[in-house]
């Protein structure tokens, strides 16, 4: 492409400091370098992950930066001895990477790749620790090694997903973070088997992939947690059997859970980032055997607590990342399994908006009637 | 035998309140109920969760009471219905029950049988909600379905495993409990593959049978860690390749267990009780797949906690019961097992006393140098 070994100037949405209006700016996109592929992002969805950070809550943020990590684009250009994707070829940018190489990608025992991870976690490219974004000289942080809150963006090799290009990039950029984190946890974390009695606490985007995950898996009940009541009839279409409000309980919802179902769940998902409500999934398990998956990000510094005998018991407690899923190996595979209609994913998208009404988006994403916001990005 | 369908008198101790000395009574044993099985106790060994009991800590503790649970000894007569074991038998008497029928036990699942769950927990046996001990004529609560402080009792017949009739009793009592919930733990909960680098916190008698039972299973690196570096040399014996004395350090033991394995271990048991040490057990786990096991039984009350971004990012904790053994079905198994010395039981013990002396057993039991008391119940 014309553009390829050139600075590009576009649009972005800059956070300048934390919980101010996002501001769209044109910034500079470096050209790639060696083991990164630039990337033209032509949709992105938000997640409250990019809230959490763009609200100052998280001590690990760094501003300013340019947010984002679940969408969908072409790619641009790629650095030296990037031979995995090429300019055209359709990709998701993985906020996971995969290098394939590296103790835990050889491990055989989780997605939790660490090749370039202390480069991400401190904004910057793994190469030579600089970011590829500035404004008028000033360099803007990368977030997650995503940064798709920007028309164009540079990305490691190791975290990017090449899929089908008849692919539509405006709904599948949807498997990029939240769909595919739910689906995963029952699928990889939980193995959740046909009969299984399953809770979901939070009935967001994560918590309805959740449903539908257990939905897939043959689980026989599919109770849906949540204080909203109005999300019920959402949460059905997606697999959820059984409906229950706390607020309607005097009972810790534990208990509530644990009387409704003889003894307790097979599986639970935390799905919202609340550490009480970590706890009452847990200890809503079946004696013996009850698993409970944390998938929600709880706020800094917050911490999970229950007796021990919850465990000695038999409960197992754990957690998990992007639902397991290795990112370069399985997300083309999530969008094959989208195309042949086996996942949901058009069904979350609730708002479409443009990236200059990002902070609209942001406020919607607050609400209780927003599953997702794409943002199409080009105009 | 001559005994059946009578009351027997015999010696038992008896904990008639908290933190008192024990007191050998004459008791009377009533013979056993549709489903029971009186059995005379040869060989019993103290355990820790006997002392805690005792000491009035517990507070499902019931008073006064015929305490103790790891022991062996001879069917001396069978209640109607019994037919798994008969008069002459040699049995180990089994706190935690199989039924064979419950869900749980049919489940495939777990160890943990609920069929008389509710009245071993209230001290007395399932068929009449009564107990079998008395002391002319006041009744003796019973305690884990097994009371082996007495020269007879009587359990449920779901909760008696029958073994090789060849084997010692005043060895194979011990895997009854604590030898049997190491392996177990190691074997059974957490599954150690060879290779796998393993942590053991606490080198009592639980502890060392989890490094034994590590070292069965191929484990690369056995980290003993224990505040009295004097069981250091016995711990070799059973498998710890490398010792860790908290004291020695400065940092937090799990910075320590996590520097010197390259990010952490594969597998971690907490054999203590103690609920900070459950949490170092968790967090010296290794990113990504690294699992804790609790076997160590914290105080009432007490509550493990820890971020929930160590289990979002791959750790798992578990805990375990009885080493998630099924207790006829695999007691038989293990006494097999030792019989054809492919496991420890003779070198776990390191005192021989008498029922007489059993207030000097438990006063022993606390010290560094002591790992079972093994008591003749019959001079």
């Amino acid at each position: 492409m014309a553009t390829q070994g050139q600075v590009i100037t576009c649009k972005a949405a800059v956070a300048w400091e934390p919980n101010k209006p996002l501001v769209i700016e044109e910034v500079q996109v470096a050209p790639p370098k060696a083991g990164e592929v630039r990337v033209k992002i032509l949709f992105s969805a938000l997640c409250h992950t990019d809230a959490y950070t763009w609200s100052g809550k998280d001590p690990e943020g760094l501003f300013p930066c340019i947010l984002g990590h679940e969408a969908a684009g072409i790619v641009e250009s790629v650095g030296e001895g990037v031979t995995d994707v090429q300019p055209g070829d359709h990709v998701i940018p993985c906020y996971q990477a995969e290098c394939k190489e590296c103790k835990f990608c050889k491990s055989g025992k989780t997605n939790l790749c660490g090749k370039v991870r202390l480069a991400t976690g401190a904004g910057v490219m793994f190469s030579d620790r600089k970011s590829r974004f500035s404004v008028n000289g000033k360099p803007l942080y990368h977030f997650m090694g995503t940064s798709t809150f920007s028309q164009y963006t540079v990305v490691h090799n190791v975290s990017v997903a090449k899929i089908d290009p008849k692919a539509p990039l405006e709904k599948v950029c949807l498997l990029g973070c939240g769909v595919s984190t739910g689906l995963g946890a029952v699928w990889n974390t939980a193995k959740v088997e046909p009969g299984s009695i399953v809770a979901v606490f939070g009935l967001g985007t994560i918590g309805l992939a959740v449903a539908e995950g257990a939905k897939a898996a043959g689980a026989s009940r599919v109770i849906g947690i949540d204080i909203d009541r109005k999300k019920f009839d959402t949460a059905k279409n997606f697999g959820v059997t059984e409906f229950v409000n706390p607020k309607d309980h005097e009972k810790p919802i534990q208990q509530v859970i644990v009387d409704m179902t003889d003894g307790g769940v097979d599986y639970s998902f935390e799905c919202i980032g609340n550490v009480s409500i970590m706890r009452a999934a847990l200890e809503c398990c079946h004696k013996g055997w009850g698993t409970s998956v944390i998938v929600g990000v709880a706020a800094s510094g917050q911490e999970i607590s229950t007796r021990p005998f919850q465990l000695v018991t038999g409960r197992v407690w754990k957690g998990t990342a992007f639902g397991g899923f290795k990112s370069r190996s399985h997300v083309p595979w999530l969008v094959d399994k989208y195309m042949k209609k086996e996942i949901k994913v058009d069904e979350y998208i609730t708002h479409n908006l443009t990236l200059v009404d990002i902070n609209k988006a942001f406020h919607l994403l607050h609400g209780g009637d927003c599953l997702r916001v794409v943002l199409n990005m080009n105009v």
